[in-house]
């Protein structure tokens, strides 16, 4: 398939290069070049501009930081929607807000092409791997045609819903993710005060109802005071800020992920934005008054 | 071993049969006759108070309510220390605050009596199948005799540090439980309010790092609208105050989970304190204005 690829940052990269590898043609833009000559290296054809991506491809896959860039990459002067034909697929797996989802999705059937909001968790290692998750909203036809491309790149490939429905259950998961590292940062502080053995704890408490990923993944980092993304803070505060965003509109209060939040931006505050989402034990550290580098 | 046996409620009765099968001799008391009834069926022996039990047992377990009724068993006229002999070893099985605990070691201590805290997890299931999790606090031979006697009703016996050190790994798994929980509880609202289809999102939610235990468990019984208990809000809210004591001793602030114990509080204020604690979904219902009966 004619597959075109926007967005060659550390997820992107990989991603396309397991489209490659699939066997697709592979048209790739990026605004930095040397991404491009990487992935051509790969055996991808370079683009010089959106709207040749669009030119050349039946499937347009974005990954790209926030709404703003996928709207003027679409959009914009020399954007894809210059060249894409009638009955082409967009697809884009950034994480951006359910609303602007919703937007791309009736600005692009208007031009009768279809949307797909797909964004992926599993983070740079799942995109290395080829063992993404990936939550996609959209209408039943452009989520199959979606996967298909997609499961080069993925573990899983889940239809969850109308358009936007991929970015709220994104959305989700980024509060569950927070949610759990708070919790782990509060309970192994406790532990760490207290004069417990805190390794032999962390196996029995993954043993029972208090397991979890976060806990098996980010208690031990903590404790290492291994803080190097992995995923940075100053991200997972943006996905936090388009939840309680979606939980707004949704005409719900979230009340846990809104204290997180400010922790989250607490943390930023202190100058710990580009540390791994795991820091926030660094926040419980400063709040109560502990040196967080040398706990 | 001789081992006795004080407490025969939804935990204790199955531990102590676990006990009698492993071909111990095992002396039980309880508050209710019939408890005790029910296990002189299955081959214990029953007593007439704890001091009889005190009197015929090397090892004496207690699996309680709270610190007030392990002190009067143990302390009390005609408790366990009017016949414990010296060189004998109390195991408490229940969930009660660190520092009585502590006291009680102290106390025991005096009379040459050893003591383990031993708080489980895994829950009335954990206890029939015999596959709980024990987390014991205490000097390291104690901690050995307990478990030996411990393992016939338990999966994994975790040695965690001095006397009180297992009742602060089950403060932190308490606080881990209901702060995962409450994270499940706003993602799934957020979900059920969007239109998403919730099944498939969760599907992809438990695939990634959001993955816990409680989301695994608990999020399709809040789908559901199954509150059975389990592990009743009432007995969550007096682990979690626990816990906030603990914290507060170890002079640490943990802001998550005060916020937690209220929302916790408020679902007692509302009548649904004897309700599993997954339904802390209905707390953020009521708080949305949302009729918590008919979602």
């Amino acid at each position: 398939m004619n597959i075109g690829f926007i967005g060659l940052g550390v997820m992107g990269a990989p991603m396309a290069g397991h489209l490659v590898d699939a066997g697709h043609n592979v048209v790739v833009f990026n605004r930095s070049r040397a991404k491009i000559e990487q992935l051509e290296l790969r055996g991808a054809v370079g683009a010089t501009s959106p709207a040749q991506v669009g030119e050349k491809a039946d499937v347009v896959i974005t990954v790209l930081p926030d709404s703003p860039d996928v709207d003027e990459v679409l959009f914009g002067a020399g954007g894809v929607l210059t060249a894409l034909r009638p009955g082409s697929l967009v697809v884009d797996c950034s994480t951006i807000a359910p609303e602007s989802a919703r937007d791309f999705a009736a600005r692009l059937a208007d031009r009768d092409v279809a949307f797909v909001d797909a964004p992926v968790s599993g983070g740079e290692a799942g995109a290395v791997a080829g063992t993404l998750a990936v939550m996609m909203g959209g209408e039943k036809d452009a989520v199959r045609r979606a996967g298909e491309v997609l499961d080069a790149t993925a573990a899983t490939t889940v239809h969850v819903g109308p358009a936007g429905a991929g970015q709220l259950v994104k959305a989700a998961n980024q509060m569950l993710v927070a949610g759990n590292i708070a919790m782990v940062a509060e309970a192994v502080s406790l532990l760490l005060r207290t004069g417990v053995e805190v390794d032999a704890a962390l196996t029995v408490l993954n043993g029972g109802l208090a397991a979890s990923k976060v806990l098996e993944v980010k208690a031990p980092k903590m404790l290492a005071r291994d803080f190097v993304p992995g995923f940075r803070v100053d991200l997972h505060h943006k996905d936090l800020k388009i939840a309680l965003s979606a939980a707004e509109q949704a005409r719900i209060a979230v009340p846990l992920t809104g204290v997180i939040t400010q922790l989250v931006q607490a943390l930023r505050s202190a100058g710990d934005g580009g540390l791994d989402h795991g820091a926030l034990i660094k926040a419980l550290e400063r709040l109560n008054g502990m040196s967080p580098d040398s706990p």
